[in-house]
């Protein structure tokens, strides 16, 4: 994938304006949106069972974010989930804390069996907890050990791939090295900055914009998701370079959606690093 | 109504702040109480059904926004517009997504039937479907084919004052050109920015602070809604005059908040586009 | 305590990064989470009755904010206070709108009867509301005839103390001035701006952060919750110090978020105005 498919794949977001059904956690669901909104997508959030079938019909995506889970927002993931799974449309799972929780570790683990999935999007902690079925981690965050490094690419990468070809989905590990990868192929993006940890919602944000560039390219969901990490990872970028010294990370949250709404497919394509592994 | 009365009706809300209790959504609820403390009112957010009756018992006005339903805060939404409806507060609905889901149609007509509602605050699409008992909107956004322009302004007031008729209630269309109408008048209103459909919330701020105008107006909801629609406009004018190059839906959601608390009701009253249809 | 036990304080906050869940309400959950981030602490949100003990069980603070209770989310306020109370973890309890409704008054009462709590942060309506066991306070505000002066600071201070010797916790009171008791001393913190009356969460994002200090000090509540109150005026102190002729409660909001996030022990120590009463 060169720089070219970048900037097509958000030029034709721009073009498409996805309509993305996100079922997401509370906390950070306004900055979901915020983040579709300057995508050029369009958001709608929907968790109530009654309500979720006719909300994804109507969409060009969905996304399941574990965030907040609870019994009846469970339920409306699954059924969401399998009628978007019946219509072909894309499905983004985010695996908040799973391993962190036995409810979060087992319905992640359901939801990826269930449902066509076809991006999951999680830090390296929560996809182990994923692929082993049970793990331990640090609530939301990444574990110390599980950090993507240089000394250990490659077999992240292998994992990576190893993870996709069980899973049959893209799988898209966030951290300081993002890893995106299909059963076949692997990609490192390094954008990105400390900064996207120190506020609440990058992850997610990620997780719904990947929701809007699988709709601009179902035909592909590696080259939906791999675009999508590129876009948070050179915003966040954009976003570090404009803070001064009284910001903070109230700041960067501001910057971090501004930057995203003003990004354009040729600035991303120019600013994007990405290396196939 | 003129520019003194747009004037007296803010000056009315940060004079008495009254206190407006919120039934909303997830998404946009950090956005909508941020909205009311900027106009100077207070906000609370209850929707346990056990616990409406007494937090709408100690307000002034309830605004229901359906944007994230669901069965138990559906049953809230009844329990405390009923007893609004007892006490003679003033309800304002925001019938977010109404045609995007048989629930959202159906429970948002329910509401608008059994409730003694003062304001319904949405877009163009989502009135029609109210007006329908059904219709087709795409998720939270108007339809194309939806949006008031000069071309059909005279059609959208009459649509506006017969639903406001047929409903009884005061009906607030916001989109590039507002129409705001009871069963005789209409206006418009041509404030506003482009900026306001690229945050996620406008629609829902401004059906919380219609609540608080509500109720300094309670005597002519007319009165109220219309510099509510008034102040969201103008403080949108503001907000846009403010952004610079790097800025974007990030800082705009914040430069909104920014304008509609510094908004006094003299620059209300000179910056209204207010025409009578 | 002086200076040097606040800054200490602060800087084991940053070097311990506590883990802190929070069952907490969805309408200023984003702030808590970004105060957390801000204040070098981790935030997890969790109130699945079946997910919350597994939750609580790897964090090292629990706090419960009852600003949208709901009938599922009482369980699980129950459910993980229970498991942190036998944990021996710190537990910190906002009674956000008791004496509003009988429901809030209720369980926050029932909250604080069974729980092991370290640390209760209210405004003096909503103590007075736990402390009577009923009151009626103007939704989440605090009454007017409740705030804390330099008129009535004795006998607010014995309050407190009478409190906190009945109840067996902490107690943070805040408003214009900020009451700090346990069972024997109490002090006035006089930091903060009315700005932050201005935005929603000030209260909450205190109530977390509170979290992470009662982690950092679970050997003395105390020496907790007043650094925490401290960190909060003075990051209010400097936020207002940045706002400029256009800005407002969203402005504010932002630099408030940043004044924490840039906020060191030193700093606290030298800006801190604390008075023992």
């Amino acid at each position: 994938m060169n720089s070219d498919n970048l900037s097509a794949a958000l030029d034709a977001v721009r073009a498409t304006s996805p309509l993305v059904h996100n079922i997401t956690n509370y906390v950070t669901v306004n900055d979901c949106a915020n983040a579709l909104l300057a995508i050029g997508a369009s958001p709608i959030m929907s968790d109530e069972p009654e309500d979720v079938v006719d909300i994804t019909s109507i969409c060009n995506a969905l996304v399941i974010n574990i965030g907040t889970l609870n019994h009846h927002s469970i339920e409306g993931m699954f059924a969401a989930g399998r009628h978007a799974t019946a219509l072909g449309h894309p499905i983004v799972l985010d695996p908040v804390g799973a391993g962190a929780s036995g409810l979060r570790t087992d319905i992640a683990s359901r939801l990826l069996d269930e449902l066509d999935v076809s991006v999951v999007r999680g830090n390296m902690s929560e996809v182990k907890a994923l692929a082993a079925g049970s793990a331990s981690t640090r609530g939301v965050d990444v574990c110390p050990e599980d950090v993507v490094t240089h000394d250990n690419l490659a077999q992240s990468a292998q994992f990576a791939r190893d993870f996709a070809a069980r899973a049959q989905t893209v799988v898209a590990i966030t951290g300081p090295i993002d890893i995106i990868a299909d059963a076949k192929s692997a990609f490192a993006v390094e954008n990105g900055t400390p900064w996207q940890g120190r506020i609440t919602g990058a992850g997610c944000m990620l997780s719904s914009i990947a929701g809007a560039f699988a709709a601009a390219r179902n035909d592909c969901p590696l080259h939906g998701a791999l675009p999508a990490v590129c876009c948070m990872g050179v915003a966040g970028d954009i976003a570090a370079a404009r803070m001064v010294e009284a910001d903070g990370n109230g700041s960067f949250r501001t910057f971090l959606l501004d930057a995203l709404c003003n990004l354009d497919g040729a600035t991303l394509g120019r600013l994007a690093k990405v290396e196939e592994l």
